[in-house]
């Protein structure tokens, strides 16, 4: 069939891909199952009651009681977005962790809703100690401190505990990406008195991409209220979100009805398998790769300490092209890990194991494949 | 099973609807086949293919050359908000013809982002002569005309021949709403020298909700490149999305995978039966509806000349209490119609009749149920 613009398109035929990267990584098949269906209407009573029970869900892995615990309409990326452009007001002192990829876009966006922008940083591979935040705390004075949970690009978990206490301290708001620790890390997020959090659908949560989970406290909601004028993003918006997901349901915005059906299985599936359960799943199948690895000669980039279970960043042996090796295991096995972000490329390879591709089969397959592929292209 | 904020999930099982309101539609089952694909990732040669493919398909439909032509990852509220984000600038004098629901969200978005908005308005029910236009932009000089070409809210068709051409006239931008329109409606944007224009998934195209497509020509990206500072929206700043959706292939944000595939397989499915083979299925299947309701004494809202194919509002008939009818319909016959919006809230329904629902035997069934069970809530 050719249009009129001169283009032959025919039905779609999608190649089975095994995706151990950076994510999005593979869906639960009963996840994929609950997206064919048909749409309902989003004022439907039957999508109303699955709204709750999406926010319910939700408010349990991320171990919160926020009410305004949602997933936004959009992806990761929109969903991090929406933190700032509620509580963000021009002038604002917002300090921003960069130790990572995903640190420097927080401060681009801050800076896009005319934040005063401040940054400490690390090497890309490091996290941040509690004395190095309660120094840039007294020393800016911010009104937000953004940090993030799960460097995506760097493979480094920071360590969350005490931070909470110390905004609270100095009398800030606490933002936290969970993006690549949602469902699969241990989060605690009323415990760790972290005030605004954000994640995504496609890792811990075995969904595709497509929504991004988010949750303020009353905290942040106090910042949101006292704003002057409207948020200056209409389609995240807080203040009219929480007329539609809260107890009015005044429309807003169509929802993404179809993926709302798979977020709530996955979310579900979660729940069934046990939080904690899942955590410990996700830590085994990392020690696994992580020693597996060692076995082969292979290092790691981050020290064992603040390693991500769900995203592991290897060193490239020298002599060997790490975009090669990778298009090679995509085009012969369909198996898809990923190059270095930012400073890290040409570095590093990133393994992830996430959610439902978080097995010891996957394990098995990777180690398998770097043992009998990479030595076919060193020098 | 039983989580640990106490509340009992079970596994989804979502309840068949017909959807004949003002959307979502129900989906082609091609798409929901597509959609309950596994992922692939967003930089997949496949999908990089894919996308080119995305946005060949979605210039044939809006009839348009525009390079700058992709759906943004956010439903059709966040592609509204693109148009807006991306060419308005602090200052900038904003008209917006209102004669319904949507054109007070685009005067509300373009208040966010410090236009200077303007606004013409005509009843809900009624459009804009040329005559009309032309004196509101010698009037306001605006430098971005917005219009609403199929009002959802009111069911009527904005004739948009010749607007174009005053636009260039009198040198300003035209936005043009084309939510209820693209697929199942005429609509030539290059021919009609439309600048900008956006669209949502769930309607004429018979895909989910969750994606909006979004378009803009020479013109307005001249605009956008004249502007002083960074697009004061990450998620929606064109001028980054290019990079990823242009030759550069720059990473961006994790693309909603799945619904790119599922939008693919509906605008494929559109080009296969032609695209003026559809806008004609729309207009018949209308007139059919029309002349149905006519014939039980039913009146509509919208005289015949602005009536749109794709949605129609009824007036309710005296005596009956508009809210009851349709949960009858949705709780007896899980037949979904619309009550109406703003203005026309408890006077009118709205009846859909989009992409795959467009067909005889739903007009059928829609006229016997409202022959059948309308009776009955006479007083």
């Amino acid at each position: 069939m050719e249009n009129t613009l001169g283009v032959k398109v025919p039905p779609l035929s999608v190649p089975d891909r095994l995706l151990l990267g950076p994510g999005p990584s593979n869906s639960h098949p009963l996840v994929l199952q609950a997206l064919a269906n048909q749409p309902v209407g989003h004022l439907d009573p039957f999508y109303i009651d699955l709204m709750a029970e999406v926010q319910v869900l939700l408010r349990n892995i991320w171990q919160t009681n926020n009410r305004l615990t949602l997933p936004m309409s959009g992806t990761g990326s929109a969903a991090m977005e929406a933190t700032i452009a509620n509580i963000v007001e021009p002038g604002d002192i917002f300090l921003v962790g960069i130790k990572g990829y995903f640190g420097s876009r927080l401060a681009d966006m801050a800076s896009r809703y005319k934040a005063e922008v401040k940054t400490i940083s690390k090497s890309w591979g490091d996290a941040f100690t509690l004395l190095e935040l309660e120094e840039a705390l007294i020393k800016y004075k911010p009104a937000v401190l953004a940090l993030v949970h799960a460097e995506t690009s760097t493979g480094v978990c920071q360590p969350i505990e005490g931070v909470g206490e110390l905004c609270r301290k100095y009398n800030c708001l606490l933002i936290l990406d969970t993006v690549t620790s949602l469902g699969s890390v241990p989060l605690h997020l009323d415990k760790w008195k972290v005030d605004l959090a954000y994640s995504c659908s496609q890792k811990g949560l075995s969904c595709p991409p497509g929504l991004g989970p988010f949750t303020m406290n009353e905290r942040a909601e106090d910042k949101l209220n006292r704003r002057e004028g409207k948020v200056p993003n209409w389609y995240l918006d807080v203040s009219l979100l929480n007329k539609y997901w809260g107890s009015d349901r005044v429309y807003h915005h169509t929802a993404p009805v179809n993926m709302n059906f798979g977020i709530r299985e996955s979310l579900r599936l979660i729940v069934e398998e046990g939080l904690e359960n899942s955590w410990k799943r996700h830590q085994d199948n990392a020690e696994l790769l992580w020693s597996g690895l060692e076995n082969l000669g292979i290092e790691m980039h981050v020290k064992k300490e603040y390693r991500l279970p769900t995203l592991t960043t290897v060193k490239i042996p020298e002599g060997i092209n790490g975009k090669t090796f990778t298009l090679h295991l995509l085009n012969e096995f369909g198996v898809e890990i990923g190059g270095g972000l930012g400073e890290l490329a040409g570095k590093v390879w990133r393994i992830g194991l996430m959610g439902y591709n978080s097995k010891k089969e996957n394990v098995e397959k990777i180690l398998n494949l770097f043992d009998t592929e990479l030595s076919k292209f060193k020098a």
